[in-house]
Formats: C-alpha cells, sequence, structure tokens
C-alpha cells in the first residue's frame, strides 16, 4: 500500500514538471504574425481531429463499457466463479476501462495541445540558432514523455488503491489499448493521406516547392505530423508502457513469479507476493525521476554538430537509463527482494538498446545497408521496391534475436514474472526516449511555418537539421515500440493463460492449430486494410487539392487564398471513417476465435499473431525508414543528386514506405498488444 | 503388402503412360532449321544448368546422407532406441534419403527433357492452328506431371516394401526436400535474373522487342522459363505429394488414427492399422489413373475461344477429381474402412479448388480485384506497389480460412489422420493439375522460338493465347501448392511430435516460445534472401547483356552473333552461388534450435514458420500474380494501353512481383515443408 503511495508520488511529480516545462515553452516567443495565423491553422485542424476522433470513441468506449460491465462486473454468464459475483455492487472493471480510455484520450490531447504550439515556437527561435530551436522542440517533446509516463503511473495505482484487484487493472489497460489502436490507425491514415495529397498534386503536378503556401494541403499536412506522430504515438506507447506494468502486476498474483526458477521458495511466494507486485510501479516511477533528471542533461554547445546534437540526445537518455538502473539496485535491497531481479531489468533496458542501434543501423543513411538502397535507385525504381522489401525483411533478424536472447534470460532469472520485468525495464526511462521522439514532428512542423511565412532560408536550414535528427531518433523510437510492444503482449497472453486458468496451450492440439494460423494472418489483413485506408483517404486529398487548383482563380500567383479547412475536413472525414473496420476487427476477432473455438484457440490467436505480426511489423518500419533515407541521401548530393533519375526512383520508395512506417507498421504493435489485452479481460467467458 | 504392390502397379501404370506421351510428343514435326538451331540451344543451356545444379547437390546429398547414417542409421549418439541399434546393419534412411534425391531429381530432368523440346514442336504445330499447339503442349505438361506421381509412388512403395520401416520413407521424403528447395531457389533465381537482364537492357535500354534474337540473354530467358517453372515447380510439387503421403502413413503407425474421434474403436486400431497405412498410397494410385484418364479428356474444337480452352483444361481436373472421389469411395468399402475417411479426402479435394479459385479471383484481370490494381496505375508506380502489396496480403484470407475449415472438419472425422488424408486428397489428382500447369512454360517458350525464328505473326498470336491461359493456370497452381504445403507440414510437424515422442508441445513454455518467435522471422529472412540473390544475379546479367551490345560489332544491326552461351553461364553461376546460403538456412537452422533449445523449441519453430510463412507465401505469389496481370490488362487496351504513362508503372509492379511470385514466394512452400521433415528425421537426437 505505502509502496503504491510512493509511485503515485512519482506520478504527480510527473504531472507537476510537465506542467512546469510546458509553462516555459509556451512562454515563448510566437515569432510573427503570418506564423501566429499559420499555427492557428494548425492548431484549429488539429483539434478538429481530436474533437471528431473522441466523439466516435466517446460512443465505442460506452458501448464496450457497458459489455464489460454485464459480462465481466456483473457477470451474467457467471463464468468468473463465485467470489467474483460478491464484489459487483459497483461496474469496476468498466469503470477502470473507462478511466484507462480517458487517460489515454488525455495524453494524445496534452501531447498535441503543446505540440502545435511548440511548432511556431521553435520556428521563432531557430531564427536565433539551432540550440535554442533544439531546446523548444525538445521540450514540447519531454511534456509529451513525461505526461505519459505520470498518466499511466497515477491511473494504475489509484484503480488498485481504490479496488484492490487485479481484474480493474487489466479494464484499465484494455482501455489504454482500445484507443491507442484508434488513435494510432486514425492519426497515420490522416497524416499520410495529407502528406500524400500535398506531394503529388503540389510538388509532382504543379511543380510548387513542399509546404508552400498556395498547396491546399499544406495546413493538412502540417496537421498530419501531429495527430499521427504526436498523438498516434503517445497513446501507441501509453498503451505499452500501462501493458507492461499491468502484465508483470498481473503476473505476480498469478504465483508464478520466479518460484519455478528456485529465485525464491515457493513457500515464501505469498510473503513477497505485496513486495513483487509493487516492484513494476516502483521501478517505473524511479524511471519517471530518471528521466526528468535526464532532460536536464540534454544541452550542447551553440555551434554544434549534427553529430553532436545526436549525441546531446543519448546523452540524456544513457543518463535516465544508469539511473533507473542504480535506483532499481537500491530499491531491490532496501525491499528486500532477491537481486538477480535486477539483471531482469538491466536486460530488458539493453535489448531496447540493442534493438533501437539495429534499427539505426538499417534505416540512417550513414551506413551502408541504406546506402546499397540508394544505390539500386539507379536501374529504377523495381529495383528500389526490391532492394528496400529485402532489405526490410532482413533487418527484422537482429531485434527479434535480441529479444528471444532477453525472453530466455530473464526467463532462466525469474520465470514468467522476469519477462514481464523486461518489459517494465525497456520501457522505464520512456519519459525520455519519447521526448526524443515526439520531438520530431515539432521541428518538422517548424520547417512547415518557417516555409509558409516566408522566413530567411536559414531558418528552414535549422529546421532541417533538427528534422533529420527527429527521422533518426523517430525510427529507433519505432524499433523500441515494437520490440516493448512483443515482450508486452508474450507477457499478457501468459497473463491471459492464468486468468483463464488453463495450464498449457499445445500446438498439437486442433483448436490451437486454427487459432494460430487464424492469428498469422491478422496481421496481414491489418495492415491491407490500413494501407487501402490510405489509399483511398489519399485519393479523396488529391482530388480535392486538384479540384481548388482548378476553381480557386488566382491560386497559383499568390492572389487567391486556398481552402486549407476544407483540406483539414477531408483528412479528417477519411481517417475517421477508415479507422473503424481494422479497430473493429482487433476486438472483435479475439472475442469471435474465443466464443467459438475456444479458449485455446484464442491462446493459438495471440502466439500466432505475435510471431507474424512482429515481424511484418519490424519490416514495414524498417522498409519505410530506409526508403526515407535513401531519398535523403541522394538529396544529399549522391547518385545525382536531387532532380536525377536515381533520386526519381528513390522517391517512389519513399512513397511507398510512407504508410509502411507511419500507418500499418506501427499500428501493428497495437494490434498485438490490443488483442492479447481483449484476450486477458474477456478471457474467462470462453472458459468450458 | 499385396495393397503396396497395387499402389505400385499403379505407379508403373504412370511410367508407362508418361513414356507413351513423350513418344508422341517427340514424333511431332520440329519446324524449320532455324528452330531446331533456336530449339537445340535451350536445350543445351537447361542441360547445363541442371548438370552444374546437381554436380553441386550431389556433394551435399553425400554430406548429408553420411550424416545421416551416422546419426539416425547408425545412431552413435544412442538416441533412437534398442529395437534401432539391431537394424543397422545398412544404412537404410541415408540409403532412402539418396534414393529420394534422385527421384526428385529424375522428375525434374525428365520433366524438363521434355518441356524443352515440347516447345520448338508446339510452335511448329502452332502454325497449324490453336489446338494443335495446345494438344502438344499439354501433353508435354501430362509427362511432367503423371512422371511426378508414378515415381513418387513407386519409390515410396518400394522403400517400404523392402525395409518394412517408417523411419525410411521420412529419410525419402527428406531426400526429395533437399532437392525440392535448392530446384526452386535456384531456378527461381535463374528465370528471373535472366529475365530481368534480357528486359532491362534489351527492352528498356536498346529498345528492341522481347525474345529478339539480337538480344543476348534471350536463349537465358528462355532456358529460365523450363528450369524455373518447369523443373522448380515439379521438384516442389513432387515434395509435397511425397510429403503428403508419408505423414499419412508416419501418423497412422503412431496409432493416432482417429481413435480419439471414435472413428474406430481404440481397440481396432491394430486390426485395420496395416489397411489405414496403405489407403494413402492406393488413393494415389487412384488419382494417378484418373490423371490419367483425365487428360484424353482435354480436348475442344478448333475454333475455340479462351473461355472454352480454359474449360477444356477443367473439364480434364474436374473429371479426374470425380474419378478419385468415386474410387475412394469403393475403396473404402472394399478395404471394409470406416466411410466417414471418405469426407476427409472430399474436404482436401475442396479445399485446393477453393484455394485456386481465390487465387485466380485475386490475380485474373477477369475480375475487380486486378482491374482496380491497374487503376492505380494511373497516379503512379507508387500507388501500385501499395495497392499490389494491400491485394496480396488481403487476398491470403480467403485461402488461409479455407484450409483452417479443411484442417477443422477433417479432424472431427478422423482426428490428425484426417488432416494428412485432406492433404492427400488435395494432391491425389496431382498429375492432371500439374500437367496444365507445367504446359505453361512450353507455351511461354513457343512464343519466343516463334519470335526469333521469324515465323508468322499469327504464330506468336497463338502461343500467346496459350501463355496467357498458362498464366491464370500457374497462378492456381501456386495458390494451390501453397495450400498443400500448409496442410502437409501441419501433418509432419504432427508426425515429429509423435517421432520424437512429445505428448504437447505448450506455447507458455518458454523454449517453445523461442522457437516460435525465430520461425515467424525464417520465412522473411529467407525471402529476403531469395530476393538480393536474384538482385545480384540480375545485375550480373545486366552488365554482361550491356558489354555485349558494346563489344560485339553489327550486333544491332542483326550481322553480329550475341554470344548466347555466355550469358546462360552468367546465369547458371549466379543462380547456383546464390541457392547456397537460402538452402542450408533451412537444413541447419531446425537442427540448431533442436539441438541448441530442445525439442520444444523446435516444434515452436516450425508452427511459428508455418503461421508467418504460409501468410507471406500467399501474399507474394498473389501480388506477383496480380502485378502481372495487371499490365497485361493495360496492355489489353486498357487505360491508355501499351507505352502509356499507367502501362510504365504497371511494368514497375510487374519487375517487383517477378521476384515474388517466381523465386521468393513459391520457394517458402519447400522451406515451410523441409524444415519439418528435418525435423522428423532429426527429431530424436534433440530428445532429453
Amino acid at each position: 500500500m505505502n509502496n503504491l503511495l510512493v509511485a503515485l508520488g512519482a506520478g504527480v511529480i510527473a504531472l507537476l514538471f510537465a506542467a512546469w516545462t510546458a509553462r516555459r515553452v509556451l512562454a515563448e516567443d510566437e515569432g510573427t504574425e503570418t506564423m501566429k495565423q499559420i499555427a492557428r491553422a494548425i492548431q484549429e485542424g488539429a483539434a478538429a481531429f481530436l474533437r471528431r476522433e473522441y466523439t466516435f470513441l466517446a460512443v465505442f468506449v460506452v458501448i464496450v463499457a457497458v459489455a464489460l460491465a454485464v459480462f465481466v462486473d456483473y457477470d451474467v454468464l457467471d463464468r468468473f466463479g463465485p467470489q467474483h459475483g460478491e464484489l459487483t455492487d459497483f461496474p469496476r472493471t468498466a469503470a477502470a476501462y473507462v478511466l484507462g480510455a480517458i487517460s489515454s484520450a488525455l495524453t494524445g490531447y496534452i501531447g498535441m495541445y503543446i505540440a502545435v504550439r511548440a511548432n511556431v515556437r521553435t520556428a521563432a527561435k531557430a531564427r536565433q540558432g539551432l540550440n535554442p530551436g533544439l531546446r523548444v522542440a525538445f521540450s514540447s517533446g519531454a511534456v509529451m514523455g513525461i505526461t505519459v509516463t505520470g498518466i499511466s503511473v497515477i491511473g494504475l495505482a489509484l484503480v488498485y488503491l481504490i479496488t484492490q484487484d487485479v481484474q480493474p487493472l487489466t479494464g484499465y489497460a484494455f482501455g489504454a489499448s482500445s484507443i491507442a489502436l484508434f488513435a494510432r490507425v486514425g492519426g497515420g491514415i490522416y497524416t499520410k493521406a495529407a502528406d500524400v495529397g500535398a506531394d503529388l498534386v503540389g510538388k509532382v503536378e504543379a511543380g510548387i516547392p513542399e509546404d508552400d503556401p498556395r498547396n491546399p494541403a499544406t495546413i493538412a499536412d502540417n496537421v498530419g505530423d501531429n495527430v499521427g506522430d504526436v498523438a498516434g504515438m503517445g497513446a501507441d506507447l501509453f498503451e505499452s508502457y500501462t501493458g507492461s506494468i499491468v502484465a508483470a502486476m498481473a503476473l505476480t498474483t498469478a504465483a508464478v513469479v520466479g518460484a519455478d526458477k528456485g529465485v525464491f521458495d515457493a513457500a515464501d511466494v505469498n510473503a513477497w507476493d505485496a513486495k513483487a507486485f509493487a516492484l513494476p510501479l516502483l521501478i517505473m516511477g524511479i524511471g519517471i525521476i530518471s528521466a526528468i533528471i535526464g532532460t536536464f542533461l540534454v544541452r550542447t554547445s551553440e555551434n554544434a554538430t549534427m553529430g553532436r546534437l545526436l549525441w546531446a540526445l543519448r546523452t540524456g537518455i544513457f543518463s535516465a537509463s544508469g539511473l533507473v538502473l542504480a535506483g532499481t539496485a537500491v530499491l531491490l535491497v532496501a525491499m528486500d527482494l532477491p537481486f538477480e531481479l535486477f539483471w531482469a531489468v538491466l536486460i530488458g533496458l539493453v535489448a531496447g538498446q540493442v534493438i533501437g542501434t539495429a534499427t539505426e543501423y538499417y534505416t540512417a543513411y550513414e551506413f551502408r545497408p541504406t546506402q546499397n538502397l540508394a544505390k539500386t535507385a539507379e536501374t529504377g525504381p523495381a529495383t528500389v521496391i526490391i532492394g528496400g522489401l529485402g532489405l526490410g525483411m532482413l533487418s527484422t533478424a537482429v531485434p527479434l534475436i535480441a529479444i528471444v536472447i532477453a525472453i530466455w534470460s530473464t526467463y532462466q532469472i525469474a520465470g514468467l514474472y522476469g519477462i514481464a520485468l523486461a518489459a517494465v525495464g525497456m520501457l522505464s526511462p520512456l519519459g525520455i526516449t519519447l521526448a526524443t521522439d515526439a520531438y520530431g514532428p515539432v521541428a518538422d512542423n517548424a520547417g512547415g511555418i518557417a516555409e509558409q511565412a516566408h522566413l530567411d532560408p536559414s531558418v528552414r536550414e535549422r529546421t532541417d537539421a533538427l528534422d533529420s535528427l527527429g527521422n533518426t531518433t523517430a525510427a529507433t523510437g519505432k524499433g523500441f515500440a515494437i520490440g516493448s510492444a512483443v515482450l508486452t503482449s508474450l507477457a499478457l497472453m501468459v497473463t491471459y493463460s492464468q486468468v483463464v486458468g488453463i495450464n498449457d496451450i499445445d500446438i498439437l492440439d486442433v483448436d490451437t492449430m486454427l487459432g494460430l494460423l487464424i492469428g498469422g494472418l491478422m496481421p496481414f489483413v491489418f495492415a491491407a486494410l490500413a494501407m487501402g485506408a490510405v489509399g483511398r483517404a489519399a485519393m479523396a486529398m488529391v482530388n480535392e487539392v486538384r479540384r481548388q487548383f482548378r476553381e480557386i482563380p488566382g491560386i497559383m500567383e499568390g492572389t487567391g487564398k486556398p481552402d486549407y479547412a476544407r483540406a483539414v475536413a477531408i483528412s479528417t472525414d477519411g481517417a475517421i471513417k477508415e479507422m473503424i473496420l481494422p479497430g473493429l476487427l482487433a476486438v472483435v476477432v479475439p472475442i469471435l476465435i474465443g466464443a467459438i473455438i475456444g479458449a485455446e484457440a484464442l491462446g493459438g490467436l495471440l502466439i500466432g499473431s505475435i510471431a507474424s505480426g512482429a515481424v511484418l511489423a519490424l519490416m514495414m518500419a524498417n522498409a519505410g525508414g530506409a526508403w526515407d533515407n535513401a531519398k535523403k541521401y541522394i538529396e544529399a548530393g549522391h547518385l545525382g543528386g536531387k532532380g536525377s533519375e536515381p533520386h526519381k526512383a528513390a522517391v517512389v520508395g519513399d512513397t511507398v514506405g510512407d504508410p509502411f512506417k507511419d500507418t500499418a507498421g506501427p499500428a501493428l504493435n497495437i494490434l498485438l498488444k490490443l488483442m492479447s489485452i481483449v484476450a486477458v479481460v474477456f478471457g474467462p467467458l470462453f472458459v468450458g
């Protein structure tokens, strides 16, 4: 109990720090009147999207909450055992679900609120130099990162303090997952529809530069960066973070905490159960404080090079990671818990770094793979596509082997609890890793505003440098998001088996086999739907931009004003409409499989989807990142530079990569986690 | 025993029929002197490739055979139990392995021998009309199809009659698998390297038509059709066919034959074991006779339309399928076996047809998906690629759900034996389905010869019509090959568990989990290696063709003769060199996983690779087929026709699709089966 209060305290500190940082960011200069106007348009577009998205989600959440109340809390089918019947005065799981959903929506809202205000301030600051710009952009990322971790820890601690039961915790995680899926898919569709629409008609057909104010889709494009890469990414990692904590806590109560590995005497299990139960939350609390300290270390000299900037960000992350480890070691000793658990946390952290580094190696143009990919552009777009797909497929090996080794070794240390603890370790410094990630779109937006407000070209150069740095950190962040998703969903799958009380899920059982095959299929169908959605939404945008160019007089001469709001509305409509089918699929399929074939088949579904989904997600994210950077490599003057035939071929790769890395790939993480948490929450309905 | 002699007899009839048909084909007119010369060059190139390939494989086979003799037959690690020790006077498994490898090589050799002689005769006959051309091409396909089934049944029956043990049967299947993998991968690399090389330099850079004799890569391109689509496809299906029989037979001896489903009394199991054991071979025997009868029904009137031609082929397949069913029903009654087994065979056959039809729907341009894909070409190559990948991913749903339903229902009928029997049923009319498939490359080659020999354009039109029909049957055949591979490898996985004596492979066990994750990874890494290999081999070919255009005087004017043999040698070298790494991976990884982590992990590896590999293979095959036909749809005069911007975009899709559908996709089938059979053969080494 006291332990949970400590965690709660760390969460409160996080929110205070976030509020303080936000105030500092908002106090910065907003620049010229034009800049303010552009920023206002982006803010309005982003707010309009979130309003529409949350309105839809509110309906969805209410329906699911009612289902949870009826089938889980009031247990009308009488599947949750007798002790469950007594406690159902208040629909706790349903309430926790709603709270989780609201928490997730809140993190998305806060992250985006600050991002769409930091962009213009970053542009304004970049007039002074690279470094002031970095500080503003990074601070807004830190607001997002620290808020995500703070709200999650507070939410989980409160739910348990009030209900004193694990079931509502899984409800909270389920709420976070539901919102995350729609936010990722909807945001991903929005951002790519606007991006493709703006590029295809503006850059290719009309021949005007990127972010040119004459392009009607410019504002929508800038809004897209925020709803996709800020709000979507935030909801994604809020979910991983929450899921990893819940999985570890749930595994403790199921008393599988390493007793089988001899770390503890089986007889002692009850004695330290409460401590092990609170441990994940406490490690996250240490992570929060470490991340806050880390943000202060992201500093660099005024005339820093790119390498130096990247190093500044890394200093922050590495310091925070070191602090987490030190804090965990002290914590374990103080709580009189076995010190072996320290190694599980360490392994999780290291595995996260390995995955991030491998991702960087395969996708950054400083390294061979992406340079070789750029060379394939010399023989045309087809070889670029084949090369990128091959690179993406091959790049999955190191991350997956890192995950396999992490699982194997943490299991040796502390059994299934060890695996869950590795996920916690990997995510513990999330406050700062997410900050380095979420600052990218802010820099990207700042560049757009600089362009549209006709600022000095040197400003755009600086924001481009920041943006390019952001691309590297974003690629790393995506690999990391997938790695943590695999660990978290594996831990949740084990939790599922404990919850439904099945001791083994036998592959040789034909039900499991069926579930497994369907599970293997799910990520492909889901990715296909997401990519198809981007295509349709982009086509609507293309038609709209063409129409405006045709019908608004003087638009190309700069005398007629494009109807930005209409383009924003088109993207919003498309994204909301298109996110529904893939989103529902992820919730409905596991329930159907469980209800029709049974609990073992549902277990098979989960593992099958992890086996194919993890690789597919990594492949899509890395191929997309590599294509993007191969294009940038050519634009940097190699192989003929911008406008050459190789460049045109590389642009094709980049366009294919966009829905890969920004829509389908990242949404797959959530698919895996959401299906697992659906199984955990509804699992007992499918037994017997 | 008598039953096996009956099956043996059917196999002998098959070979007699094949020999008779081959004589008829070879008796046909070879056309003009130029045609003979061109055909000779193709024959020599194909023979040279097979010689090189088989020389390499001989070394590989000897090494594996020695390993089998030492570790399995002589059981130096003492893992196969005491009764195994007594019987090891003669290294039976190793010998059966060598026999299986030779059988597979033989089917590839015979299929290609007849194909590279039927091509020129088809071209010669096509001067008379469409129908005579079809007869020759289809007959040569029938030689291949019937030979594959005949040799397999004879080989398996002989091995069991001599050794009276199941272990050598798995050795035979392993031999077939090893050759199949290298043949598929090597042939696939060869055909695509030559194709891309010929197209890229010839069509795009030099601006000369396809199959133009001035192109140095023309002969290599024609050889490629044979080594890839004839020899490779034949080895692939020889392996599926053999594997499905062995899996069903092995499951009988493990006494899991539906006793658990109440189809038989458990007490009776021994009584009918011998009968159930022979059943798969007998059904295949019926299938052989049915397929032979079916080939006689492939007739059509002189002035037949495309639809009528397709219907002629279907009449053959459907009649053969009907005869198999009737024969199976009679057989079950005559053998006094439970009639329920009939339904398992029926379900397998129907599932095969459903998969074939779904494949056709997604890849033929008569239907919406491919037409819509063609429309995406209007917005450039990037949207074609995204659209094709999305189509490929979505197209996996129906086939996989068909497989899932087949598994579920056949399991209800006769347990695990039922699943194996479904695979047998699906493959039973292979003699004729493979014939409709293998005739495509013959028609394709005939077109090339017609072009190079400057025959009347009407001949080329006729061979193009035959070729186009062949594309449809080839797409169907590929879906079918994957469907049967999934069923066969699932049955082999179950066989594996029986062989090593593990009763359950628990997903919740961390070892299984690790194996499963690595299994999910394998198909992606394998596909990446195969695609990379195509890229490298194609690049070597491109450079060679460019060199010849540059260095051989008068080549473009038709006065200088290109060095075809050198281009053939380049493709051969590239394919042989590049097939080694992916081929070894498939053999080595399962053994390593089994040896290092253990038997459960190996089971996880198998199921993980099936879960991700089946979907990936279907996706690649169908996306490739759809891209190919979207291009053809535009060439048929839609959306601007040949030479338009949409056509150029569609060509990019087609080029990406080539290694998808002809190299990586089909090789994945074999990967799944080969890893399963490796597990079955070496499994006992990993226990304890």
